[in-house]
């Protein structure tokens, strides 16, 4: 498989997450303009689409496309459906081919792309709704033997991909720090309950999509339409209280425990540019039961994305050390895939809308590193994780930085998602 | 206590929900007009306060209050704080008065006030987050009794308001028909599951609230600043599928079950309107435990306000008789109050947003004829309640209307909610 060229050198780059073939969408804020505009990313570099469509760089889409181009968020751009969005990648892949000029030799060329370090990434869409699932078969079976040892994973587990709502407000782009929250738990001996900082704080690493075109309610989404909903992926951290949890998430499930933060990576990474990386899917052992035909489609993929956790601690930033890695998975080891979750969610005629987010749940592997939250990966803490600066981890502690990371890989082309990272600061008054 | 006249008639009609200290907000289309716009409900007319703001009769308002009052959802004016709306209502207030000239005199009166058969309702806010609590210990007590028979009140119950994150897209404004969904259930054997129509569909009778002021990610608000928060209160209808309820809700909760559809009565009725009926709350038994400090507010309060639901079936419709009562209750009943709900909400610092909706769960007092849906009110279908039409019902039934109404009354004058309905259609393709 030959790979294309840019030219914009860093695009070319083996280690970039960001080559010609990804082109994931953003919204951007510059320091030289007013409102974000939606932007690519591409190598060490953003290309603004909203200069491109007011420069007739983009003079070849629909009126309505080049509106949605121009707009502060993708939700208009991913109503418009897959088709459209492939349409534009396309376009915007012409533009900064080496062998295309029209944006190379352009004199605005350096107002339309500009270095990754003078942007600022905002939210990229307005979420509406934001659904979590539960879909790891390892990550499932090993907290339900935590919470319900008797128990572990319900009589429901492989007939339905288990999901609830989460709360949408308080979703925010990497980077932003998250605080250590206030909230209600008991001791080990129970109740009565106090109210303070939580003890337990971890991280969840999943993997995110975005809805793009919407579907009405009353009408269930078909597995086989089930991807053209999808505009594309990011990564997810769903940060979590395990102390409130505990506490709060009979019969109702989990609510503050969850409700304080979740971080999302800037960067929609496209079904198209994952293409290359789908394989057949989801995984099913023999003696798995066979799901109900609206879960069933012949062409369904799992995607062979890696997935790392990796923690930096206060005292690691300070004498410059990297990120620790904690955690490598793969996505393809899921047992319920995008398009699955996609026409469960909308089986009872439930409405999507674009700009909708759906998570996978914690992202867990067979083996114990790659284990995609502190609660499986130490044990709930009974066998704790050594930090290259020489302290150990249960849970989070203030001044960890969590950032996660994820790439599918393969013939020396890399399609990358960049990083999804929080600072976990002291709580109030604490 | 004398009631205040209207030079609007039929406010003044001691039957009206709408009474001039009424005077709750909603959206309204109207035919001769583009815009859906915000409009107060007086009498059997609606006001339309769009137009007041176009022909200078709120010039008393700031700019950016006139600008939000010709919005076309009652998103930016709540979010400028109850003080603003409470401003606006006096506004209204002193306009639709007996000894004020101002619009009765006015050329423009008829395009003003228009009746309220010529409007249509349509949703009064943009909702962002919707979430659901759980919080009559009568309706938690009979639920567990049946799903979990050894442990009917979970050890956290009366130590916080349990809720969940609930589906946003799928809220709809009451006269929208609700179909019957389709989901995955399992018969009495338990597994295998199958997929088709659901057959124990339900209404929850609910109190819902919508957010005005928002609130940071971060900051919890206290609970003595809460209802600063609360911009108003709806009736709800949060339609379950009990057969795909009890299938799914383990561990994470209802989903599917309840992501269908959500019904809402279209008149936001303020905190400013129900204040002569609220009571000193919430009530507690002597042995309960005492909450914790963040949950008690020495001013708390619990409202005293009747709520029904009833039930007309296609025949009835069909013999020209009304929706039959099925049950009678009062909202004082819940164990939990509005506050303590927003108060728990953001514990952990979750954020609010104007026009977030957060409802009370099921209201159920503890007489048999005071429970607010039908797996309560039938016992799980084991005792079916008669229709006038000498039929039964267990659940619903397809066609059946579902009629839910709210009112607060005393000493002559009534603040009422309107009625928040929904037929059933039958499922597709059944």
């Amino acid at each position: 498989m030959t790979t294309r060229r840019s030219w914009i050198e860093s695009a070319n780059d083996p280690g970039t997450d960001f080559p010609i073939e990804n082109l994931p969408f953003g919204v951007v804020e510059r320091s030289d303009e007013s409102e974000p505009r939606i932007a690519v990313a591409i190598g060490d570099r953003v290309l603004d689409l909203r200069e491109c469509v007011s420069r007739g760089l983009l003079s070849g889409q629909r009126d309505e496309v080049r509106r949605a181009l121009s707009s502060d968020s993708l939700n208009t751009l991913a109503g418009l459906g897959r088709q459209v969005s492939s349409t534009v990648r396309r376009a915007v892949t012409g533009l900064l081919d080496a062998g295309d000029d029209r944006l190379r030799t352009s004199s605005d060329r350096d107002h339309l792309v500009r270095p990754m370090s003078e942007i600022r990434s905002v939210m990229p869409f307005r979420i509406g709704d934001y659904t979590d699932f539960y879909a790891s078969e390892h990550h499932a079976t090993n907290v339900g033997s935590m919470f319900r040892p008797d128990n572990p994973l319900m009589p429901n587990w492989k007939h339905l991909p288990v999901g609830y709502h989460g709360r949408a407000s308080s979703i925010v782009e990497s980077g932003r720090p998250v605080r250590r929250p206030h909230g209600q738990t008991v001791g080990p001996d129970g109740p009565p309950p106090s109210y303070g900082p939580v003890r337990l704080l971890d991280y969840e690493l999943e993997m995110g999509f975005f809805i793009g075109a919407g579907s009405e309610l009353g009408s269930p989404v078909p597995i086989e339409r089930a991807l053209d909903h999808v505009f594309g992926l990011v990564l997810v951290n769903d940060w979590s209280a395990r102390d409130v949890q505990k506490w709060e998430y009979q019969p109702l499930g989990p609510f503050n425990a969850k409700n304080f933060a979740t971080t999302i990576s800037p960067w929609v990474v496209t079904l198209d540019a994952l293409e290359p990386f789908m394989v057949s899917g989801p995984p099913r052992a023999t003696d798995d039961p066979r799901n109900l035909e609206y879960l069933r489609w012949g062409d369904d993929v799992a995607m062979d994305i890696e997935l790392e956790v990796a923690i930096r601690s206060t005292q690691m930033r300070e004498r410059g050390m990297p990120a620790h890695r904690v955690s490598l998975g793969n996505y393809r080891d899921m047992y319920w895939t995008i398009a699955q979750m996609v026409a469960h969610h909308t089986s009872t005629g439930c409405d999507l809308r674009p700009g909708d987010l759906m998570a996978s749940g914690t992202v867990s592997g067979p083996t114990e590193d790659s284990r995609g939250c502190l609660l499986e990966r130490t044990w709930r803490g009974e066998r704790p994780i050594s930090l290259p600066d020489g302290t150990e981890r249960r849970f989070l502690q203030d001044g960890d930085e969590v950032v996660i990371r994820g790439w599918a890989e393969r013939d020396g082309r890399r399609i990358g998602f960049g990083e999804c990272t929080g600072l976990v600061l002291p709580a109030l008054g604490g």
